[in-house]
């Protein structure tokens, strides 16, 4: 047996509370094991009071086995150890103190018990609720709809949605454009928005603010805006916001001092300055920190309390007055953990079960510990599904045992807070990454509304819309394909998510490869609902009640097509 | 090779800041690898900018090898994956998207990359300077010296060093006892002061609390308090106070008031009360919550801002008015992670350099982050001590691993600040561990005086007291054995770790069992020193330049010895 792949890490995602009496443990392996006991009891009790728990085996990763199991202990304490039995018939107590022989002995060194040493909801992580029922629509608001053409920047082009934007063009969409299509969204089954951001800018995406506290000019204004949150939360519908804390526009009033004064500036210290002058900026040799290498991006110091206070004022000012439901923080791996968790404290305090969503595009335990974010716009997921469906440039295999990896990086509370996207204003649209092939977009979009995570939809993809990296994934909604095939197949997609999201938002999840090729996927939860998919470039027999379903017919799955089962 | 015995954690111990522009990076795996690589760039630079740099074996643990490297990043951003050759001649690249063969396309993908994506002084894991130099003292104040008869409680027994104290009896030790013997520890060569606590209450012990804002009046009062810190603080001494937060002694006045006035009481929400009335209690169904079973300690819910603002208040006010420079906290594990937060901000607040100390028994990798405790009672490491040096229940090469294991659990920053303690009020005392053999306690103290982390003994050590577990690790000190050979050895091992702390504290450590059987200790700093440790039971030849030894003569290293050595 392989010990050196056993681990467990007390009190992380492999040991947390499910509840005030609770806790779920974890544990890892190599593919080596054929079973897995805990042992447990109190903290204070004598060891003879231990209870013992087989561990269910809940996922195969790409080199790695888990383990994974529920305890319960009313007094809110808890000390524990693993008997782990390999294939090859060795047997291990693995525990604080590393591994000892599977005999009695071992069971009786309190030493060597992990601990969980008092059970605090207020350490506990938790998740909104409603966020696992919510199927979210992505909007950039300079590009889904112009309701107002008196708003409209000079210059403005035609709205022709096979444009190819460019960097600096202007289309007119706003905020009374996408007030107008509320019923059309809520047509499709939409009910969480998320805008990207709407404060006054100098470009068309919003991303250089200017100032936090104004709605952009050419998107409306304040009173506009909170009638839009009104007529959203009438019909259901949560609303998230961009928050750019990260880095202001170099046009902000703030930056424009430290131009004009250099170090006399009374907001030098707000940002991360090398040396003064600041002009002319030199990315070989930054005199700023910058998002990236972008001048027009001074980066915020946020470890200066004047813009603590400065950036929570914000934070909060729009959950107080306008009523929002959620964050999407922008570049938010960039700012340091500090200002988060003072960030969450704040807007929960207002809003308990408000939704804060790091942008993040790698693995982020550090963020996910309850304190800081909800969850992370999951693009590590994104990655593994478009590189096996979209681009076929990795088996369905290594794609299910990378899926199920991520899922033990976090607590089941994370995992059902990610935001799981296939694309958006960052990112070439699936359709695109498909290489123009709906059937596949659609498959993983199918794919994607099965898995655990709050799904979002990037305003467009029901419209079988294309687009390149960014700008180009940016072009002018195309209204012309509402009601379409494809439309219907999507608006299917979120019907069924939303019929059964309380399964596929706290139900177990199995990854697999079946002999035929099919990808399975198995949500144990209220219901258990199975999918099957298939990637393999030919059709293939399978007996399945769908529930859902493309491309199957008279036993036979077709190529690039999906299947849902529900019972 | 084992893949699934290969990790990195980002944003860990395997991942930190050693300075605001340099990373410590960190790789486990199986014990099955011949060399690892990190290849490195900034996470905004484009991968032909990646940097290439061999990561040194850091030491092997039971199960596991560690590796490790710092790279230098001026701007703040990094992303990294690992390069693994296995001894087998199998080569992966290891990132954030999991395994991939060694070729050229797998360092291409940037998603592939694990990122610590901004270097932020603020999330930096620190740990105070002056606690890397220092040797600490515990002093259980009733039983250290009586310098104040008029104080004594009623009924105080003799003070016979001999006697086996029981849990109720008295002998008259106060704080005049230590301010007379200052110059006595400056002698043995102590620069820090640990007080079990001193705060009135109920028990000899004082862990019961009735005022944490008063000095028990067996020990004194403010005033004498005042004159033994600055009196500590002249002759270049340290001083930490025990805080019992956890729970309250049930005298206390809030902890009366629930027990007359029940839920009507004031303080009814101070603790964590299951039913009213809370007396009488039954430790089968208890009617509140408390320190294991302990009736006369309950809980206190740190949850409560009334009881976060009263135990802050407390915190401060003796870091405040009293200048102390330490708090150890008592059963820190089981109060709650957002207080500890609170505590380290408040007190840091006032002293940037505070030092503290949490009572932990078990690995505390959810404590170290940088933003509670600065270290804790290495209770582990007196584990492994105490079973190889003392108990000899366990072989020196599995002591060796654990203890390795152990190192790699934590930052650097917070192994120099564990308190390494061989024993303490709460264990029996080592030379009783040792049955009896004083030889067998000076080589484990020898040992410990070697490791990185603050060494700590318990007063009495240096008169080579005996104890079983509490109560009779407290007997009286036997002030007749100052100046003995004993004495004279201990004093000798803290003037070389005194001498040597910079080394001792901050270099690499490894760990290794030699051939002849002989433990060796190699630290790597500014000087290298290293120690061989005979366990084996009978003389080994052995060459070397002893600095410190006992039982070393004509190159022979006689049983239960120890070299120490310097270049
Ligand atoms: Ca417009
Ligand atoms: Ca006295």
């Amino acid at each position: 047996m392989q010990t050196a792949a056993v681990r467990h890490r007390p009190e992380s995602e492999d040991c947390y509370l499910v509840t005030t009496e609770t806790m779920k443990l974890r544990l890892h392996t190599g593919r080596d094991v054929k079973a897995v006991y805990v042992h447990y009891c109190d903290v204070h009790e004598p060891l003879t009071n231990l209870k013992k728990q087989a561990m269910d085996l809940a996922g195969h990763g790409q080199v790695n086995d888990y383990w994974e199991t529920t305890v319960t202990l009313p007094l809110h304490r808890a000390q524990y150890v693993f008997e782990i039995h390999g294939e090859d018939g060795e047997e291990w107590v693995y525990g604080d103190r590393g591994f000892r022989k599977n005999e009695k002995e071992s069971y009786e060194d309190p030493n060597n018990y992990f601990k969980l040493p008092y059970f605090h909801a207020v350490d506990m992580t938790k998740s909104p609720d409603w966020v696992k029922e919510t199927v979210w629509y992505q909007i950039f608001p300079e590009r889904f709809a112009n309701g107002d053409k008196s708003n409209d920047p000079e210059g403005v082009k035609d709205w022709n949605p096979s444009d190819h934007p460019g960097r600096e063009d202007y289309y007119g969409g706003d905020l009374q454009g996408v007030l107008d299509h509320l019923d059309y969204l809520q047509d499709l089954g939409i009910n969480g928005l998320y805008f990207c951001p709407i404060f006054k800018a100098s470009s068309n995406h919003k991303y250089d603010t200017i100032d936090y506290l104004e709605i952009d000019p050419d998107f409306g204004d304040k009173q506009l805006f909170a009638r839009l949150v009104n007529e959203a939360h009438a019909r259901g519908m949560k609303v998230m916001l961009d928050a750019v804390f990260n880095h202001m526009g170099d046009s902000s009033m703030q930056w424009q001092d430290v131009v004009k004064n250099g170090p006399n500036s009374r907001f030098a210290n707000w940002f991360h300055i090398n040396r003064f002058p600041v002009e002319p900026y030199d990315p070989a040799d930054p005199s700023y920190e910058t998002f990236a290498f972008e001048k027009h991006m001074p980066k915020l110091n946020t470890a200066n309390p004047e813009v603590v206070d400065y950036l929570l004022t914000i934070a909060t000012y729009w959950v107080k007055e306008f009523d929002i439901d959620a964050w999407r923080l922008d570049v938010a791996d960039e700012v340091d953990h500090q200002f988060w968790k003072k960030f969450k404290a704040a807007v929960t305090a207002i809003k308990p079960d408000f939704y804060v969503l790091g942008e993040s595009w790698h693995s982020s335990q550090s963020w996910l510990n309850g304190d800081e974010f909800s969850g992370t716009m999951n693009y590590p997921f994104t990655g593994q599904v478009a590189d096996h469906f979209l681009k076929g440039t990795q088996d369905a295999k290594t794609m299910t045992e990378l899926l199920t990896d991520q899922l033990f990086l976090y607590r089941e509370q994370s995992n059902s807070a990610m935001l799981n996207v296939l694309d958006s204003h960052d990112t070439a649209r699936i359709k695109t990454v498909a290489g123009e092939d709906e059937d596949k977009a659609l498959q993983a979009l199918a794919f994607t509304f099965m898995q655990t995570g709050s799904p979002c939809i990037y305003y467009g993809t029901e419209m079988g819309m294309s687009g390149d990296n960014d700008p180009d994934c940016r072009k002018p909604m195309d209204w012309s394909q509402a009601g379409s095939p494809v439309w219907q197949a999507v608006q299917a997609i979120i019907a069924f998510r939303r019929q059964h999201w309380e399964s596929l938002s706290k139900g177990q999840t199995w990854l697999e490869v079946e002999e035929n090729g099919l990808i399975h996927v198995k949500r144990t939860g209220k219901e258990t609902i199975e999918g099957w998919f298939n990637t393999t470039g030919q059709a293939v027999s399978l007996s399945a009640e769908a529930a859902l379903s493309r491309g199957y017919e008279a036993g036979q799955l077709a190529s690039k097509g999906y299947v849902l089962s529900v019972k």
